[in-house]
């Protein structure tokens, strides 16, 4: 293996990506395959099953050469044109002769698994960052593993291997929009339930600590409503009343530029950057999951990207799911995938450079 | 006066659409006046005050002779180039001196009476529509006016000018997609308490009958549910599995083209209509305000125009609010309202060739 420091100025090899396979039913294997075949995981390491990246494979050409590794700094000896695989030692067997598209005990136990694995590595300073592909949380729960998803199982998986738990929050961007979420995944009614002052807080600190990872020393924050109208002045409903307002004043005696709460009708598309429309805000604070994410995802979810904000590591996945209709057919799609990657690439490149990964003291 | 039939093949005259001032401290009046400099308000009458439109048109140059009228009718009569206005007789006094974007209970007051007065003549058939300008809801309810906005006034109007009283819904539309709303101007808390297996098959039943007016006999609505993921299997809320997957099969038993529910963030982008991108959907069925309008109104506010389906009368207007912020500068942009004209006078003639706008009974 080469050494951490190399003569002839030549670069630091660096720690590679970790790319975790997700559901094995799923469209993941098949858009890390794909990816990989475009140029675009260069440098990453997939943590998953061989047998099943062989089916993916299988599902277009060329079929590109997986390699067995024992450890991610293996990854630097590999030839060209070769997909570097991890397998953790506890995988069910038999995951590449499950049915497609179906929702398997088996399947979801393996991706929890390899999503285990890979922080593990990460936290312990043998690869970079992690990107995911898409789990389904109904094999995950089949499977008796407690989390509704990713973001709440890094979170807690962080936390298990002696860091502080510290509260994470679900960012989704494309070209376009950066939105950060203050509730995910449950029912909207449970959302409205477990939105209070903290929350909102919480939310626009990390945002502030996490954006020198996009390149931002003070991000304009704009802070979406709950309720219509941003409640209009109380008329439809008073948590704008009585706790995003003032947590956007805390926020802002803190030092943070946010701002709001704002119509959420409105506040994406006065927050959205093209060509000829220079956005407002940097990134747009959401109450719910769907008010962030409709937004991000209308125009198409090719380059959404989902990252997770919070966490002593970086992590970025497609912004997409398992897509089951179409799993097995070699119709999907790895651009978001590729998105992932090239902003986990990004944010390691600055994390390196600037900015401690642990969060700051509350 | 012309009479209702001419001479020499000449085309009947056309009833004029009617449109209202809105908030006279908001953009209403300025972009009502731009409109008509564009070309945009051709056989449309103001319904309004004369002076508050003097003021608007103040604002920009040239300043179109305005014409009072005592009837839609006259306006058949008025030489090119001239606005005629119908001023409701109980308006109060001194609306042209009131402070430009400013919440004022006269002003909330005369939107009211104009909106009142204009749907009298729609109902006795003097006109053939309506479209509104913006109202400002703190204005109605310092006023008096017990109503949060246009669609709940209209609703409980044509009840009480002897029609039956009907569910109407909220449709917001732009070049590329078409939404309709369960649940319209109320806390987010409520809309979900308000949710119902009656309130969403009655909303995709007013779809139904009120499709031909846009030219489509059984128009394909994809239901989008509460829930993130749509509740993913009841695993993030039950409201999917209690009633609106229900109401969709009791929808097509009726043999409506009703589909899913399907997860809130990206239904919209599968009903997107672009060149590239034929939609899958023509109509998109969303169970909160915020849900529905935020992809309607990502892409600018330019284009979009909000429908009341269900009433006894064609009503539009533009998808902006008062403005309240920019009125009385001169900045605002008629573009919406201007949509709403056209696609007023689309509806119009589509419901005069062919389609009864009483609603079936239920």
């Amino acid at each position: 293996m080469r050494g951490a420091a190399t003569i002839h100025n030549r670069p630091m090899p660096t720690k590679p990506l970790l790319l975790t396979m997700g559901d094995a039913c799923g469209i993941g294997p098949e858009i890390i395959v794909k990816a990989f075949l475009r140029g675009a995981a260069e440098g990453c390491v997939v943590v998953g099953d061989v047998q099943v990246l062989r089916r993916a494979s299988a599902l277009g050409t060329p079929v590109p050469p997986l390699a067995l590794l024992e450890s991610p700094g293996e990854a630097a000896e590999l030839p060209d044109g070769c997909l570097g695989v991890l397998q953790p030692p506890d995988l069910p067997a038999g995951l590449a002769v499950l049915p497609w598209g179906r929702v398997s005990r088996d399947s979801g136990l393996a991706a929890s698994r390899c999503i285990e694995f890979a922080v593990r590595l990460v936290l312990n300073g043998q690869a970079a960052g992690l990107a995911t592909a898409p789990i389904h949380k109904e094999a995950l729960a089949a499977a008796g593993v407690g989390y509704p998803g990713h973001t709440e199982m890094l979170q807690a998986l962080c936390a298990r291997a002696g860091e502080e738990p510290a509260p994470v929050r679900m960012m989704l961007a494309n070209d376009e929009l950066r939105v950060v979420l203050v509730t995910i995944h449950q029912s909207l009614r449970r959302a409205i339930e477990s939105l209070n002052f903290d929350a909102v807080l919480d939310t626009l600190r990390i945002v502030q600590r996490s954006a020198a990872l996009f390149g931002l020393s003070s991000p304009r924050i704009g802070v979406a409503g709950l309720n219509p109208h941003a409640g209009e002045g109380g008329l439809f409903g008073d948590e704008e009343i009585r706790f995003i307002t003032p947590a956007v004043a805390a926020a802002r005696a803190e030092g943070i530029d946010a701002r709001g709460p704002f119509a959420p009708d409105t506040v994406f598309m006065r927050a959205r950057h093209t060509d000829n429309h220079p956005g407002e805000f940097d990134v747009v604070v959401a109450m719910t999951h769907d008010h962030g994410l409709i937004p991000v995802k209308y125009l198409g979810v090719e380059h959404g990207v989902n990252v997770t904000l919070g966490l002593p590591l970086v992590r970025t996945s497609p912004d997409h799911g398992t897509a089951f209709d179409i799993a097995g057919r070699g119709l999907a799609d790895p651009s978001s995938l590729e998105a992932a990657l090239r902003m986990a690439r990004g944010m390691v490149a600055l994390a390196t450079a600037t900015t401690p990964m642990t969060p700051a003291p509350a």
